[in-house]
């Protein structure tokens, strides 16, 4: 019997299989015999050219999987077994709580990256890609279905997902295998190196006409390629790339792409839509907020307000292209992801520096050459040593942000404002809205551009810490106080990007 | 006959004057017999103790003066002659239009700092104080008149404006002449430095019941300031610091004070009010708008809707204090300060550099510890090189905003979300509302903090255009072109802090 590793793809080929058959009638019924409580979990093939249909299956479960397949009127039955993942393969991601989780248990910390239009360029500037990524602390890639029109992404693709009729057309049920399979073999080899792909199903940048179909093509299109795909662990359904600059598309149509992702793949692989200025609103589909935009505040409402897991996907690039969003310094990408994380935030990278080639990172791949990367990666360590996920300080600063004063002083003079003029709230929900993470066993500060030369903290006097102070930009961490407790005055060096983390030796809980 | 300079203080002593006789019985009237036109000017004087009352008059015209003092019963003539100002003194600063001139019509090019209770601190300090503004660049100094309680400011001053009652409180009607010999010492000195006092005469950071007194008591006293202080040339009057933050004072209180100060005041000093987060709405006895926050565009657009000559009199402090608006780095400070001239406003320093014995220049004066003051005289000086004052470039961005974009691209995006996302109008204007001045001679361009590797410039094809590379930090200017039209790239350095500025050499003008 065949055996497959939890959360890896049983693919089964059905060969023979007339063109004219089409995706709908090709299904697969599978059931795990040696788990009692198993439902039974029908999966919808597709076809793959050259008369042959795939049907592919993410086990879930270890153990004998059985399964019958059909397809027109032929049928098939079989078995495989399902032995334990290892190594990279931890299962699909899924929201836990306000965070993130790999199906096996293990945490994931998303610290992704943006490679928009990188399956679309040439065959040795892809593997060019997937060799920087290797090199990098990345795990997650924002990557577009469709190719991609704008600055900097003027060259055309080698292939599309559909094929074309005889007047230029689009022709949804004719997909190309040439496309998928190579949408595919990156997957998996993002898959292969712990990268979760986040796949952008429609966005504005186009000239070809993809933003421009219906919505029948378009549900018809996400059908096809949620049964084709559902079954790699690695991949998120991004149903838009700035949904609010596609003016072909409503509010209706997102919503019934969110619907039909959701109830075409059965493993429910995270599902977001990305931003321009107007968050998407929070639905039923919806498994996390994926939000643009450069004020980590902002990110902070929004994840309090949804009371989803936040990650936010883009808030600037580090580059010196002529747009203001890509022309931002490694310090203030370097910052806002520092920020983004003690609001109990996630945040993704991307790079824009100005070639002769045109090849930038943020849309072709290739290599990156900003000085973010390797503070990205000490960030992302730093988190993993932590044990456990923060939430921001300030859960109910919207409420009451007096409770948040620092002095009776000020207590009374935000009292005043908050009474008086109930126009000048926001500005105290902004000040009080700072990037501080608590856990029971760690407090995170995060200064920001401020360049304080010492911090008064106040921690429990039944108990133990150790204190530290991170330089975000030198990538230094200093433990400057051990075994303290009560409250004290840190110094500090006067600079920005700095960070203050306590950790609980002993004792009373920090949160 | 007595000379005196033009817009100097002719002094005019009424000795056995009786304390009793009061303020309000005391006047003179000034007549220049050279001037045809010239009205006669009528000064109210002021007790000054030991029998002695004082009227003070600012001749602003040359030639011979003729006076007639009464006080009391009795009264005296006299004359003086007014001769050419000379040096420092170009007489009191007017606002000319968006921007300001010395009454002899010499540009003023506000470049301000902030010293609120300077002249509250030991002798010894206050001329330290003037020593540093003395090696500044800074020609104007916002300073209160009463004393100042708050963080670093704990200490009592040696003297009040007014002396007590035998219960402690304040008596109006009897000025403390220690106190006010002091200010006007300290003023007339500003003076000789050519240093304009920006004189804040209400302020909410109080322990001492200033902050509480009556509209009655107020206007006693501000009547009393204005006798006093009005033939000062370089006297402006702040009606507040932070008006919105006084929550003993309305609205109305504040108007009252204005108009007071307007209808004392014969020489039409400059008159503003500070606010904390509500702008002061526009009154007609407001000359130019003195405005807190930390966004230029913000500054950009209260110019633009009072159509006042703006000057951001508090955009953060340089420092590493623990409050937030205390601990900017110097580079921050440095970036809103050319952002604000760019947008065609004026801007003021200050510096909040922690020290253990609370001597804080923002406060107590002192020394400079920072980095920003020399960049601000590079600026300052870079601007008086200037051939006149600049408008900012987008000033009907907020009615039409797609006439900005930057690409027929760009202009149709524009206009979609302009008809359909009125809601998110406003980030466009924010988007086009950048930092470029223009001049008919010259376009300052800043680039605040993005760091663009190039720049595509547009210059007119009939003339010969200079093009310099500005470093605001490193302090540095290159030309990188000479006698350059129409369109081209500028090369830049991939940093923060960088303006371009482009100067006419002949032909058509730039704006």
């Amino acid at each position: 019997m065949k055996s497959i590793e939890r959360y890896a793809v049983f693919e089964l080929e059905l060969a023979g299989t007339p063109e004219e058959c089409q995706d709908a009638d090709i299904t697969a019924c599978f059931h795990n015999d040696d788990q009692a409580k198993t439902d039974r979990i029908t999966m919808k093939g597709f076809y793959a050219g050259n008369g042959k249909a795939i049907i592919r299956f993410m086990p879930e479960l270890e153990g004998v999987w059985n399964y019958t397949a059909t397809w027109g009127e032929m049928s098939v039955k079989g078995s495989f077994r399902c032995i334990a993942n290892q190594g990279q393969n931890h299962g699909p991601v899924k929201a836990d709580g306000m965070h993130f989780r790999y199906a096996d248990g293990t945490r994931f910390i998303p610290m992704g990256t943006t490679c928009y239009a990188w399956i679309h360029q040439t065959e040795e500037l892809q593997e060019q890609t997937l060799a920087t990524l290797q090199k990098s602390a990345f795990n997650k890639v924002r990557m577009c279905v469709f190719p991609k029109s704008m600055n900097y992404n003027r060259n055309d693709p080698d292939c599309y997902p559909f094929e074309r009729d005889a007047l230029g057309n689009w022709e949804i049920s004719k997909p190309d295998s040439s496309f998928w399979e190579k949408l595919e073999k990156r997957i998996m080899q993002l898959g292969e190196l712990g990268i979760e792909a986040d796949l952008i199903l429609f966005h504005p940048y186009d000239r070809w006409g993809f933003a421009d179909l219906s919505r029948e093509e378009n549900l018809a299109y996400l059908d096809y390629c949620v049964r084709r795909l559902a079954a790699f662990r690695n991949v998120w359904w991004s149903l838009s790339n700035e949904y609010d600059l596609v003016f072909t598309k409503t509010i209706e149509d997102w919503d019934a792409f969110g619907d039909k992702v959701k109830e075409t793949d059965p493993y429910s692989h995270l599902v977001s839509a990305h931003n321009w200025l107007e968050p998407y609103p929070k639905r039923d589909w919806m498994t996390h907020v994926s939000w643009q935009g450069s004020s980590m505040q902002e990110a902070f409402k929004l994840r309090a307000k949804y009371q989803l897991p936040t990650v936010v996907d883009e808030l600037g690039y580090e580059g010196d292209i002529e747009s203001d969003w890509g022309n931002n310094s490694a310090f203030e990408i370097v910052n806002r992801m520092w920020m983004a994380v003690a609001f109990g935030c996630y945040c993704t990278h991307g790079e824009t520096y100005y070639r002769e080639d045109e090849v930038l990172w943020w849309a072709k791949g290739g290599r990156l050459y900003g000085k973010a990367p390797e503070r990205i990666a000490f960030l992302k360590e730093l988190l993993e040593q932590l044990p456990g996920a923060m939430e921001p300080v300030c859960r109910n600063v919207m409420d009451d942000p007096t409770s948040m004063a620092k002095s009776p002083e000020h207590a009374k003079l935000v009292r005043q404002i908050w009474d008086n003029r109930p126009q000048n709230r926001n500005v105290f929900i902004n000040e009080f809205i700072v990037p501080i993470g608590i856990n029971p066993d760690y407090r995170l500060i995060y200064l920001q551009r401020h360049c304080n030369a010492f911090y008064d903290i106040e921690l429990p006097v039944n108990g133990e810490y150790d204190v530290e102070v991170i330089d975000v930009w030198e990538m230094t961490r200093k433990r400057v106080m051990e075994s303290v407790s009560g409250a004290f005055r840190i110094n500090l060096p006067s600079k920005e990007g700095i960070a203050i983390l306590v950790m609980r030796r002993s004792g009373e809980l920090l949160a």
